[in-house]
């Protein structure tokens, strides 16, 4: 199995399947162009860096449900399956289902 | 029910209903166009990040009602109900009624 | 009566009368366009975010007579009249009558 | 008369006249375009704004003779005079007669 | 032969063969545009500048298997063989086979 | 004679005459847009603004010969003289004939 | 001769010749547009201003080998040579032959 480990303020995220999508009681429109997207987060990087260069943790972790705006972000294939790395700032909301 | 975590300086709002803002003294014109909103806070971020990377905690809090520009923040339908994700920099100000 | 508590570095204006401006001995003419505008200060802002996140307090003060550009800020109703919200860095001066 | 008290960074000049334009040794065609102007400084505010959100005191200060860009800052109508609202950067230089 | 000393925040970095890449359980599709590449990673600069003029060492070391944006990035052939010279924040993730 | 205080990190140069040129073993074709000019520096301001406010004292002293960029800068006509107004970033190297 | 002081991050530099770059190990494609450049350091100067005013030295040094993007800089010719007059940080790496 590949291990990955995103950069910086790097997450990488991997969409929410229907049924998932369904159980968490957010309804995000598929018709609907720019809205926000569901996905679960698989591996975050060290941390966003200051203007002066320090780097703080990032506040998602691993497991966590996001949504994030659907044009950011880009697409790899990771042992077959469809995942995104997208910058923390992209991510809008952590949400409970 | 979903809970919702906006990320440090975004905060989740519901706009408000018609006879919430006949009661509120405060009239923003619907036909005008780019008019400010108003709206109550449902939930807000951890807090505005300084370029140093520290975390800065928000003004507005949880039932706040405050007014925001037509145009700003991400839609998200949450247990069967309009709400918009903001950056609290896009909140005018709070008023109460 | 509605208040209203605007942002950070936010300020609630409301446009003099023609007869307070005839009183000023400011003269702007209505014709020019993106000409200044002359109001009086109804409510400020906290303060205004410093990069490192820190707040500042504003200049302006309620009751301030002030002068802006006049395609700045947004329009609000309140309680029947016409206010304006400005950033504070949007006006130009204070002026004494 | 009326007081005038510019916000921050910014300075409230008076162009000069045709005389004392002639008197300064300082020739600035009419005929070219965006070609710096001539002004007498009439008020300054308390001071620019650094990052951090301090204010600095301003370099120049009332009499002052200064020039700057020919399409810079607004203009006001003061107790019947046209004056000029700056910022101080700008300003080019000070010169002497 | 050639040796090669990035400046700063700069990465050198040698596309990976074909084999290479499907050792590593990593697929990024040929015909997408845009699409992020694999590289490995053949030299580093001494950090990234902080915005008060300090360096930061960089995350990524020689030898680290990464993957960066297409269209990023400044071609060189040194020995004979096509590298890239990346700034490190081009740089999405590191990964392990 | 008037005297000249550009401002913060402004620049007053006079450009060099032709046998002054011809002198300096620097050669600058007329013919070629966008190439730099010679000068030679006859007033500095007090020093270029730090982001935190604080004012760092000019490189280039009065009597220095400088090359910059044709298209930047301010001109005017002081004593009968045509002069440039620069920023001390528009100016690229010092040099000695 | 001309002696030549660039001012702050900036680096004089000139290209290599023909038989210089052979000797070096490096190709860079003469046709393809906006490939790096190979030349030399002739000189430096103080160091790059960080956002708070103060001066880095820089990384490179006289008679330094380096690459740089085709279409950065301002030439000038020096005692009848072509220079370039670069920001270091449009200098991608420092190499030896």
């Amino acid at each position: 199995m590949t291990t990955f480990r995103p950069l910086y303020d790097r997450v990488l995220v991997k969409r929410l399947e229907a049924e998932e999508k369904t159980a968490s009681g957010l309804f995000l429109p598929e018709s609907a162009k720019e809205k926000p997207q569901q996905a679960e987060v698989i591996a975050v990087g060290t941390g966003r860096v200051g203007k002066d260069g320090t780097v703080h943790p990032l506040t998602v972790s691993q497991g966590d449900l996001v949504i994030f705006g659907k044009y950011v972000g880009d697409e790899v294939k990771l042992d077959g399956i469809e995942h995104i790395i997208l910058r923390e700032e992209d991510i809008l909301a952590v949400f409970d289902r």
